[in-house]
């Protein structure tokens, strides 16, 4: 076996690279979970959690992944036979819808192509139609890291009221927070689901929900069975800048210090670095004649972008050769596009020269893995980070 | 305020001290849960895992505290109206009925002093009772973190093998895994409970079952609702050394080191050196002229040690002032022993002048805070510790 | 072979325990040091060191241990055939003698019995008897690390004075500084030599000079070779925040945090917090009725206590035994006190609880090797750490 | 200012990019340096640095720069007078005759226009015209750190052999070890000089010199004043696996595991990835129409590559923009070729990926700078990368 050197490129949509002075943070003496040094970090974290997530709302923070964000999302606030409003946009909302049936919602599931974000238009066509309102949530993915669509939460937000529908709106944000705008309270966001290994920086081990007043009312009434999820117990003892049970201490000193990693750079550079980075793949992908996974130009995500191989190449096969040779991790093709796609991430503790050397990576691996397609891919995203300015992108990237 | 200089007495009983080999080794990049390098890890831990619990079957490894592997143990194998037979040894016995009574089971509670391990005639009488074998679960503290009483579950298993109950043996072992004798295996055991943040030398953030055939048999016969905690599809994704979910890598490549640690100094060496530390400071409570919380001489923890104060006295008064005098952490005293009760933890990364110096910052501290007491803890601790040997402590702890 | 879990007990006078804030600032990516961010650096650490000397003249520092520190002092100073007087104060004396000899000096030598700080008195005659002004520097060890004897430098600097000889005064506070009180300016030090891996509680690695203007005036002037340790060099590159060959960038990064940690405790409280731990231990040598090796009570070390085993036990073995059973490492007795003493170092990163430990296994040590002693030792420290006042010791520490 | 996020591009010649795993390894508690387990690391990286340096000499470990080593070369076997042949080879050679004049030692420096190796037909004319054999050493820097221009240490012992000349051979080999072949033992050399910020992976703080029996001979009959610096001394420490002064304990521990991770990869390995790396980005610098600061094809570094700008443009102006930009620092260039020669480190810890982010640096950097030139050469060095075969490089590296 190939004995690696160097830093390996861990260019997967998440667990995405963690920074030093993150990894530092948590490698530290851990805490007495009971004691005042740990209130300190408590409502530290809970507070940046706040302005990550740009709400004034209480923010849980799980020891838990992703997953178990969504679960709680659900649990906290749906009871079985409610009827739910999801869209296929990719492998996560099909794993969401999965997570729904199991809690015996009554799932909605709007088809979709995996290659545009959440069909809008149809979702408005069903709420208009439920007329008794028995449509409880429409959950949308943020940002869809099996495919790089975005849904634009707040559109979402605006056809909910446009139609006068009191369906909660609940948003994965998985991959999207700390890449993409986002803003929980002013988009009015009911459920915000969030995880730790994506823009945030951290191994993963966390899992976030925001949530609105709305939500919480629903949360207080809702009878359904739940114990480690339930909100209003971690809520309760937060006000404590303690929790209920026994936190991640160790992810939780890292959350701190990267969310002052985020501020010292301005979120709002953040979210241009990421469409900066993200106009750059899209750039060297045309010019190697390949396709993005997302079709639609409105919808390509700042955080990853997925990207096709021509019929009769394994996409698997190819990201072997590149782990291989160049000790690169590229994203697999989850379920449907197994094989057909994988992934780049371009997320999180990320700057321009590691995008280089991971597009090199890839034109390399499609020499070696014999993909057809034409050369140029490094260069064109080397034009568009030369000028610095997203603008130059071939097709905008979606805020 | 005071700044401290030197490292910390972290003495509650979890989370405990964390060795610089396990953070260091959490402190690397992180990794692709889905690559080659993720499988080998996940492979080694789940294998390290049985050897700890000294079990051939699955272990099940959360992203979570170990309250969510005790809901997690419920909700595989239980459903709304069954009924479960626990012992209240204390709080977290107290947290596993409330959590059982948010499922909706039908807890029959078997009332304690907070003093004693569970009182297993009782739990015989009930299991005789219910002749219809409407129990259909035991559950146990093995170590009560609260307390610092033991209840040997090997015991519990020889009753209702007795009295051929069919009911699962459901073991809470957070603060007694890696610390005491633990037989998954060999003890009958259906579900084991634990945590990485005790005796497994970790960060909290990682929960734990180990499930016996019997166990998954019944999980997989039960209809109640769970998706996140749901055994069946992590053993699936385990077999190919991966998860269903993003887990928590850092804490898993955190958790392989502790083990290996574990190991080289051997599970015996490392059970009989928590025997010798519950024994000296209980050598050292007695010279002081006070109580342990645990009064059954059988039943003291090697893990902790649960101190009364004299009536009159404020436990966490006095955990305050040792706290802000010599910067060590004291367990405080939980629910209805709030007050009364301190607990120090002589459990996990620990060794002979790691204990001198926290009995030495509790007898100076009762001194400051005032409480009535002899002197000659200290000395008297040092006696046992000299011995190099259990037996000369002035009662036999519990294996 | 036992396996040691838990922390060891690092209690020898030097390298002593480096603080995890230490450890991890220096455990990060190293730099370009011709670059913007090392200068900030240079900068930052010069800085930083001239507060804790206290002097406004410069400091340098070497990539080097303590010794070539004190080989700097003279190879910039003085000339084969200068004159220079030393006290033997004990073994780090004698190797500055060494030193000195290899550079063929001509040592005029105070003898000494090594239990007291250097014979000023002698050294005053000597210098009176001197008209020609033969004698070019006068070189005391302000805490002997081999001893545990303080010399005060400013009595030193006093008497040069009051005599009006002009030789340079030179320092050896390498165990000194960061532990005791030491003002290089006010106290009017010509030479003052550290080294990194004492009280300024970094690993090994860097040695530093502190220069008056009259040193580093007879320095322009000595034609002696050297090119390392040249002053002059090394002054003029760190204007601009550099250094005339790569420096020891961590070790840099390490020592910015390390003055930021004295300087958080405030180096007042630094001093009082050796001086009472130092207090602490004579209390307990007193009480199990051993000798320090010091035997002028205004000259015990606030940073190490030399402890004198009875004739006829080695203290190496009681070393030995210590270190087996405790996992302690405590300092051996150098050159002519070897198996005589052994030395506790109570100095760096330190508290209370850590004393206790130490002081408890040093107890112990003492009964396992069978070394006459009574008890009481570790209760009559803690008398005087109860007090939290220094004054409560048997004798009062020196300044 | 702008805010840098990703990891820095540590692209000079050293300090190079120290691996995780080192820095771990030194972030671990320092250690008794005179205790059996530092004896143990001792023991493990003096056998560690013999196989390196591949001798079965001693190997004197000093913690200092490489410049310290240097001197130690010329202090142990050199006294003021003796002749010395050097050849200007770039800055370090400049630097290493500074230091000889220092101390006194009369340089015989053979003039070279910093573009190739040394002048070894001229060293073999001034052999062989000394008769008398007054030349003491004859000093040849294997791999030029400012220039990227390599002289074979085995041709100096050739002619040596071949004149039958005395002198002994002292080689700089600071950047060379690691990167390049090279033989102590079988190349005959008598000193060698190195340090541990290069291919060894180390930050910087250590200094090594590998002594052959003849100059070890010649440093016993050397009467010239040293102490720090002095061989024999560490030597018979070194017995004992102790140091004569205290060790810098931590980069030890860093030394042990840098060492390990070159011998996982296989020395012949690393030597033939830097190759490959430097021949890729010689074929990127041809590819830019630039040129490549050596000129001889037969002596391009592995390890770093100095490359010129046209006239009319700054090197450091190009570097700063670089810096700003893309947070990318590249070597400046030194004395005479300042401001004309920037150069990059391709060496230690690195990787295609790696490389491919630092050209694509270069390209977009010389693009903002405006510097003339013409594209592709990012796509130039993937050519030969993709080839994994150094042999389809324009020029044939040196071994």
């Amino acid at each position: 076996m190939t004995v690696h050197t160097g830093r390996h490129f861990l260019q997967i949509p998440g667990p995405t690279n963690v920074p030093d002075r993150v990894l530092r943070a948590m490698d530290m003496p851990t805490l007495d979970h009971r004691g005042p040094e740990f209130a300190e970090l408590g409502f530290a974290v809970l507070a940046a959690m706040q302005r990550v997530f740009r709400t004034r709302q209480p923010v849980i923070i799980y020891p838990s992944s992703g997953t178990g964000a969504w679960e709680a999302a659900m649990v906290n606030t749906l009871s079985p036979g409610d009827k739910v409003l999801m869209c296929e946009t990719g492998q996560f909302a099909v794993l969401w819808r999965g997570i729904a049936e199991k809690f015996k919602l009554d799932v909605d599931f709007i088809p979709g192509d995996w290659r545009h974000g959440a069909d809008l238009a149809e979702v408005e066509r069903r709420l208009v139609a439920d007329k008794q309102h028995k449509i409880k949530a429409v959950c949308v993915v943020h940002n869809e890291t099996s495919t790089g669509c975005v849904t634009p939460p707040l559109e979402a937000r605006k056809l909910l009221d446009r139609v006068k529908h009191p369906a909660l709106l609940m948003v994965d944000t998985i991959s999207g927070l700390g890449s993409l705008v986002y803003e929980h309270d002013a988009w009015g966001i009911d459920v915000s689901v969030a995880g730790s290994q994506k823009g945030l920086m951290l191994p993963p081990g966390l899992g976030f929900n925001a949530v609105s007043e709305k939500a919480l009312a629903v949360a207080r009434a809702n009878q359904g069975m739940r114990s480690y999820w339930d909100w209003q117990e971690v809520i309760a003892f937060n006000k404590a800048g303690t929790f209920p049970y026994t936190p991640a201490c160790n992810l939780l000193m890292g959350l701190r210090e990267a969310v002052k990693m985020l501020e010292e750079e301005g979120l709002e550079n953040v979210f241009a670095r990421h469409k900066r980075h993200s106009a750059a793949t899209r750039a060297a992908i045309k010019a190697w004649g390949l396709e993005t996974q997302c079709v639609d130009p409105n919808a390509h995500s700042p955080a990853l972008t997925g990207t096709r191989l021509p019929d009769g190449h394994d996409a698997d096969n190819f990201r072997k050769i590149v782990l291989e040779k160049f000790d690169m991790s590229l994203g697999t093709g989850l379920n449907k596009v197994k094989g057909k796609v994988f992934r780049i991430g371009h997320i999180g503790h990320f700057n321009d020269l590691m995008l280089m050397g991971t597009l090199a990576g890839v034109e390399m691996g499609l020499d070696l893995a014999k993909v057809p397609h034409r050369g140029g891919g490094v260069l064109a995203a080397m034009e568009v980070l030369k000028g610095h300015d997203a603008a130059q992108a071939p097709e905008a990237a979606v805020a």
